[in-house]
């Protein structure tokens, strides 16, 4: 994805106080930035943000974290959550490849939500469901290891599937074409309920190690 | 799938030199049976047979069992192999839920193509993919367990592949639209030449344990 340089964006993300500046600060000590020893859930490319904010909400007994590496991106979020008082949820703006800097052991499930499919197989190690990115999570998962993938990308998705089980995951659900399956717990993502209404399947596993 | 009864069918199937009467007799033996020790691959369900005749000639050095339980369906192999001389491949007229009083421990490859989806939950169990059935592959695989399932049913697809997940197989490979690959090495089955050119999706995984 090729996105727009936003002016001004890293200065208006920086400023809200949803946003964790130095994330790394927390490391093993997330509890005490959350004020509380709820589970935590990350989101790695949370966008616009739709998603993560609608689970906060929902789930006020969770806590999540969203990381996003692009401002531009994130200011919308930003936005999205002028006037809502959520104490559940948190941002980082970064590269998802420093997360085993950011967290000790200390998180319950990850959610990827249509990743970057990275079609380029030079570039497959740069898929958050590679074996460089499964072996990040390791370090950072407090107990048992739960992963949530949606995607509408054949490819990355069937990439996923074997990777996964091979790094010795556990797929414990799966929906090769999630609006068939009249699910009403479902939270879809901006780019989701896009592509969703133009018919096109959207993946959806949930897996454990 | 109800079958049309064709009379005569049994008689015309126990005449084929290719099926086996009494195939528990073989039971740990099927090195004499084939008078030699390379590797056994099993169907269960062959149908009418193209897939595991087209294999049997394509692959001499691999020995090919098939089983069906349907005398009707399985006249339409024998006709096909009429004038055909495979050494490598024999028929076993069954219901695969005895599989394990056939083999013993000396199975490489199963196939599972297009089997019935036994689409109620309370037929689960009658699923070549369900738990019952692979307790029963534990007993007839030889060492490495290795599994290729090919169908257009997403409900079945999806089942066996939490099925087997969590049974401890790998999927080692997995496509979520066979014909979108254009692999040539595909040997397709009656069935699947029907639904595939009216352009429905064709799943295939390959698993292994």
């Amino acid at each position: 994805m090729r996105l727009r340089n936003i002016k001004g964006a890293k200065e208006t993300v920086l400023k809200s106080s949803y946003v964790i500046e130095n994330p790394n600060l927390y490391y093993g000590n997330w509890e005490v930035c959350f004020s509380n020893q709820n589970p935590i859930h990350v989101e790695i490319g949370m966008g616009k943000g739709r998603f993560i904010i609608e689970n906060a909400i929902r789930y006020p007994n969770i806590n999540f974290v969203g990381i996003e590496k692009y401002n531009s991106v994130l200011v919308k979020a930003i936005q999205q959550l002028e006037g809502k008082n959520l104490p559940n949820l948190k941002i980082i703006s970064m590269d998802a490849k420093e997360i085993e800097q950011i967290f000790n052991q200390e998180i319950d499930t990850i959610y990827l939500n249509f990743s970057d499919p990275w079609p380029k197989k030079r570039h497959a190690k740069r898929r958050l469901t590679s074996t460089d990115f499964l072996e990040k999570y390791e370090q950072i998962f407090k107990n048992k290891k739960h992963i949530i993938i949606k995607t509408d990308n054949r490819n990355l998705f069937e990439y996923s599937i074997t990777s996964c089980s091979c790094f010795g995951y556990h797929i414990k659900e799966i929906s090769l074409d999630l609006y068939q399956e009249g699910r009403n717990d479902n939270i879809p993502t901006e780019y989701e309920i896009k592509f969703s209404n133009k018919g096109y399947p959207i993946y959806r596993m949930e897996i454990e190690k």
